[in-house]
């Protein structure tokens, strides 16, 4: 949404804003969530926004305040995706700075995850004589979904302490990844591409299987004229036939540490938990059909994002759920909030496998 | 869009509303095209529309201008989406009866496909003193594919004397028809199999293998609530599997005469042949994968029609390209004029495979 200094917002455009706001942090803010701050004066109108950039920089809310007056603040109204912190990290605690603030009411989209911390912002709040509102209690329009999904994987992290991963898949109309001579180059498009590159510096890591190495020496780094991030390349390589090759291959020449060899190991479940340890939070699986298959068969794949280009290649072997199959109707995955959206002449696809909450995996209806 | 009675329109937006008002006819006027018209009065307001409802009776000039006065008409310009008909068929000639209105302007959006006559229909309205334009010379908005589309499978027959060839795919986001038991019903959702009944009314024929109608038992009529048309049904049953089961079958149990047998012939050029001789001019195959696969390797299919459920199966070997491939990036199948929509939780894409002039198949970039 487009809004500018003086316009009149509702609770909703007001909220809608600050998600949009929030989005900006993309590359940066990892594993802190992403979030959105955006300030109406006492009379509803656009006074300011702010997101949180960096890790262990400033916060949203900071953000959003800084360069408004004192006569400015006097009854405004704050809206913030996610409740205030209450206490010290990084930075100081944003609940206690806006209970400085001559400011009317502060209105959060979640709460904070933290059941030792919940409700612990907005109680500082509400004692400095500042109204305090979960949105979701006040609001007509549900955002629920849309305020998840901005720190889906920080939420994920917190309720299940584990990686978040998401599954991407470039492919053509019949769901092949590449011809049988393992030719791929190119099958989805430039604009595709591009926000493929924005996707991973939106994740932690990216990762791939060995076969994908050998066939397509990629170099899943981050080329997007809009992002400066060099990121992290993880490489599953069960056999460790990239052992004596690894100087030659694109990945080799990576900057030193960006990328992680994990040799040995073909358990999903276990090589989420080495790259639990390694600090990672969030990854990108990008192919091949072995490695999606493997993730998908263990049920670990919380998003899929699916490039499709107007192509077709007919049946190359090479599905990128080709190692994959449910046995019956019931065992189906039925992934759920589906957001769809063309990129040039691509269709993409995204939505979640798993509950967010429970971690159940979607099937059957 | 929408407009009335009254409403200024440029021409553009006259022409949209009669491609608009022509699709209107789609179940009842093969082999005729689609038309539709528009008369806006001498001050460029809408005055009416009208369409061709069903092969041999009113074309759609007839249907926009009849009700309106001579009063109405003076000065008044027409819209239509095809040259007024020059030759009297099974009704009169379209440009003769506008050539006796006191209108000033007609704009026809295609010109007759038909050598002999194209620009015939024109000539009638000139000699009247009326300005008879061709929309593509006059407009900024270009037209063309929609205006195409709206009679692609009457210009086809006319310019390849051959049945026009939809391919319709209902299928999961791994391109699976069914699971490998054969189970099938449901992938797509009521929307998605809703819009299949208005598709299958839009062509002269629907068409299976012996496959999927031992496996499914197909009724493969229109049950749509806005439509009344009993369809023909064509099954490719090449070795006579079906012969002694016909009676069983729900296809058996359709309308005398509604369901055409094929036996003994697998060769797709030949099958169309068939159906030519049999008065069918347009055909939609339902599948399976065999049918399908055995269209697209004879690059025989003109329109893709790809519903796509949200729902992972993984590899149950029933791709709906199962046993076709390209051997080859340049060989690969680049649809053109892509469309997508969403149907409820489904997507849908549609495109053409060949080009609709020349017949070429689109391969490579």
């Amino acid at each position: 949404m487009r809004a500018a200094r003086g316009d009149f917002l509702s609770s909703a455009e007001a909220m809608r804003l600050a998600i949009a706001e929030a989005k900006k942090g993309f590359a940066h803010v990892s594993p802190n969530p992403l979030v959105g701050c955006v300030v109406l004066d006492s009379a509803g109108r656009l006074l300011s926004v702010g997101h949180h950039e960096k890790f262990g920089e400033a916060h949203a809310e900071v953000n959003a305040v800084k360069g408004l007056s004192t006569h400015e603040l006097q009854g405004a109204q704050v809206f913030v995706t996610l409740e205030p912190c209450a206490h010290e990290g990084k930075t100081p605690s944003c609940a206690k700075m806006l209970a400085q603030l001559p400011i009317d009411q502060v209105v959060y989209g979640l709460e904070d995850p933290n059941p030792l911390v919940k409700g612990q912002g907005a109680a500082i709040l509400k004692a400095a004589g500042i109204t305090c509102l979960h949105y979701q209690e006040m609001a007509t329009h549900d955002l629920k979904d849309e305020l998840e999904e901005l720190c889906e994987a920080f939420l994920w992290n917190f309720r299940h302490r584990g990686v978040f991963v998401a599954l991407k898949v470039g492919c053509t109309l019949d769901s092949q990844l590449a011809l049988s001579s393992g030719e791929s180059k190119w099958i989805t498009g430039e604009e595709s591409r591009s926000e493929v590159h924005r996707l991973r510096a939106s994740y932690d890591a990216v990762l791939v299987g060995s076969g994908t190495v050998l066939a397509d020496d990629p170099r899943l780094d981050i080329r997007h004229p809009e992002i400066q991030k060099a990121n992290l390349a993880v490489v599953i390589d069960p056999s460790g036939r990239l052992t004596s090759k690894r100087d030659q291959l694109a990945l080799g020449q990576r900057e030193l540490g960006k990328t992680l060899w994990i040799e040995g190991e073909r358990d999903p479940a276990k090589i989420l938990d080495r790259l639990w340890d390694e600090g990672i939070r969030s990854v990108m699986i990008e192919g091949g059909a072995q490695i999606a298959s493997a993730f998908l068969a263990a049920g670990l794949i919380n998003r899929l994002h699916l490039f499709r280009a107007p192509v077709l290649f007919g049946n190359q072997g090479r599905s990128f759920a080709e190692f994959f199959r449910v046995e019956s109707m019931g065992e189906r995955l039925t992934p759920r909030q589906i957001q769809t959206q063309n990129f040039g002449p691509d269709t993409y696809l995204t939505g979640l496998l798993r509950d967010p909450q429970t971690g159940v995996i979607y099937r059957g209806m």
